[in-house]
């Protein structure tokens, strides 16, 4: 009998947890799942004889002898807490499997957990997680076969299904926790392009943004992601030429979202006044400068530059933006406002289908002459619970652990799976379940 | 015999030093120039008998008994250092001055230094300085005469003289520490307009200016400076409509600086790559998107949106942005090029002139009528070393300095010039040494 420990029962679990309870049987596993609300656990697990809810939180004492308690930890808490559920792995040796991005704290423990013989997998996920394994294995086969690599773009986006709310003229909704969605690309973005460093400031980001046609799905717009430059040492290519990763978004989402963007919407960095008394509309205005008889619409075409009945203005019109409801908190700073507002329009009905488009561009040389593969991976969720993101962030994880309870794991430390024997099985699995890159 | 301490012997100490070697004898003063070189505290001093420079490193050991030895302490030294001089300043009893806004550090000190019946007194220079002085000095009249001020608007400037440097299509030069001007205006501006909140990201900032017709000097444009709400307790300026206090420049300036802002050259976050093989135009060239033909100029102009022959492009053309020299350092993030690159014009010539110009407006009701008064102060230097911004910033410390020793100043406690106790003798004194506010 193995135990696993599953921390945390949020939006991205649910794929996770059964994928779990369902291998438990065949694996002899017990499967305990903890989070800050035992009831949301529970509501996870369902009626599975398998596994156990429990009340947790990694602050309070007695975490760490849950922690101690079990064979392997999957955590996906908020990142920020990974920390300290690694320093309890530590402590008592156990395996500890995450889909967030590797942190400098979590990379500061690489020495001790290979000394432990402990595997800290992390950024087994969809992005980062599948668009790693899905990218290297085409790689490595491309220079297993000879050829030289001059060019790699990525790109991937958490959308909705064409037959979702079809009114919707953003084609998005929140599939996703909704703040990193307001933040996105807060930062500079850094990627390589044609052997030139190239920097994009926020205030650029989704302005310059690339057109990606994914063949057979249609045409998409991608900006680029913070860090592009940090993955040329991860994937093996130091001498690459053009190497950007990015998010992908329908086409017009950009230019639309550019608009809050330029009025300051998306500042978390101070405290808005009088949001209490606040309306859709007064939010808007308090980014306009000040004239006595100008509509609003006039005031934030003219000073973003768009045209007043044009497409942008058309997606904050549907928002509500424009409109005078109150907002409905007592506080908050222009991005928590402006989240709060969007999620009144952009939150997931039950019946939705969120979609997640990954597209990978690779451009090679081969005797002698330029080649070009692209590959593609589309995945559709069943509803507002079982989306395709929680799939495609959970089932990695969920296969990870198996192969590792397995023994067919042999990396320790702080590692990310970008090598063979994560990414052959992992793949090969996702695709029985229906989650498969598509080369051409 | 009164000692006072000067630390501090950069760019804005000349003339407060001057001030004091000048008032020394009349008040049996002796005055001691601390720096990190004692060269540069020398050559502040130069011949006069009153003066004693000496190596200050306020992180050293034995700074604090450097300042146990003198009566009185004016620190011209990065206002993050002030809080350290403070502490000393309390543990010896010795009253402390500074040109700095007061930070939550120095804010912290009230209750000790009230207690120990010392003054800290602090933004006793130009902006924030004479501003707060003048600014007060009207308004307390204003209101004893019975009116009730609805707006106050207030934009100071460190500019050149006409006379100075004529080809120079920016009308500016750096005549303050030039790190803060590449950075200046980063954050949201926050301020009231007509009974509404406003606030301007800095994407925005160089866009949204407020034209300033300053009368007999000619037109200017103004840029919101950061927070202007928090003066309003200051000033006494509650229930105000209108409360607005922003930076001076000449016209068209904004536009241009904007086309850096908008690349991102003025982002401080990460060091590029290949700074030190890097050239003006390919330092520009990292902050536009790659295009196998189009021309650097021709990027620029349609990224930023302004005419590839317009104005804006002329001033950077002017800075050598495009040509091919080399940028001169080996590493640096993209602030730290832009200004060295901009230091290659914009440095002051030993024969340049700057210009100083002040220019508040207040609105108010008095016997039933809206009322306007402006008043302007305008200072010119004598050189680049007797800058009328050294003046400005420099004359006002050595005056309440003056003021101070001689009992005049019954304020104790962390202190800010805006009560008629330092604005009636400081103003007064500093009409005679030639800076005035002159009112319409």
């Amino acid at each position: 009998m193995k135990s696993l420990l599953v921390l945390g029962a949020g939006r991205s679990s649910s794929a996770l947890i059964d994928y779990l309870l369902e291998q438990a049987p065949k694996h002899n596993w017990k499967v305990t799942v903890g989070d800050i609300s035992e009831a949301a656990a529970r509501e996870r697990i369902g009626n599975s004889p398998h596994g156990k809810p429990i009340s947790f939180d990694v602050k309070k004492e007695g975490a760490e002898n849950v922690i101690a308690a079990h064979d392997l930890v999957i955590s996906v808490l908020p990142a920020m807490l990974h920390p300290v559920v690694a320093k309890f792995c530590l402590k008592y040796k156990k395996h500890l499997l995450t889909a967030s991005y590797v942190s400098q704290d979590m990379n500061s423990f690489h020495a001790e957990a290979t000394k432990a013989g402990l595997l800290f997998l992390n950024e087994c996920g969809l992005d980062p997680g599948i668009d790693h394994m899905s990218a290297m294995q085409v790689m490595d086969r491309i220079r297993a076969e000879g050829g030289d690599l001059f060019s790699f773009e990525s790109f991937t986006g958490g959308l909705i299904a064409p037959e979702t709310d079809p009114g919707n003229p953003w084609r998005y909704k929140f599939t996703w926790n909704p703040r990193n969605v307001v933040m996105a690309g807060q930062g500079t973005a850094k990627f390589l392009q044609e052997g030139q460093y190239k920097y994009i400031p926020y205030q650029q980001l989704f302005k310059r943004v690339t057109p990606v046609d994914v063949p057979g799905y249609g045409k998409y717009e991608g900006y680029a992601n913070r860090d592009s430059l940090g993955y040329r040492a991860l994937y093996g290519l130091q001498g690459i030429k053009t190497m950007l990763r990015g998010t992908l978004r329908n086409e017009g989402f950009c230019a639309a979202w550019d608009v809050l963007v330029q009025l300051g919407c998306t500042d978390d960095s101070y405290t808005m006044e009088g949001v209490a008394e606040m309306t859709h509309r007064s939010f808007l205005n308090a980014f306009t400068g000040y004239h006595p008889t100008r509509k609003l619409e006039e005031k934030i075409a003219k000073q973003a530059g768009v045209a007043v009945d044009g497409p942008e203005m058309a997606k904050l019109r549907w928002s509500g933006f424009f409109d005078d409801n109150p907002v409905g908190l007592t506080e908050g700073t222009p991005a928590q406002v402006l989240e709060h507002i969007l999620n009144k329009r952009w939150k997931l009905d039950p019946q939705d289908r969120d979609l997640i488009v990954m597209w990978h561009r690779f451009r090679y040389a081969k005797d002698g002459h330029g080649r070009e593969v692209q590959a593609t991976l589309i995945a559709t969720g069943d509803d507002a619970i079982h989306t395709a993101m929680a799939k495609t962030v959970g089932l990695p994880l969920g296969i990870a652990a198996k192969l590792l309870l397995e023994g067919k794991i042999k990396a320790r430390g702080v590692v990310v799976p970008v090598t063979k024997e994560f990414y052959d099985p992992i793949l090969a699995e996702l695709k029985k379940l229906g989650v498969e890159l598509v080369e051409k």
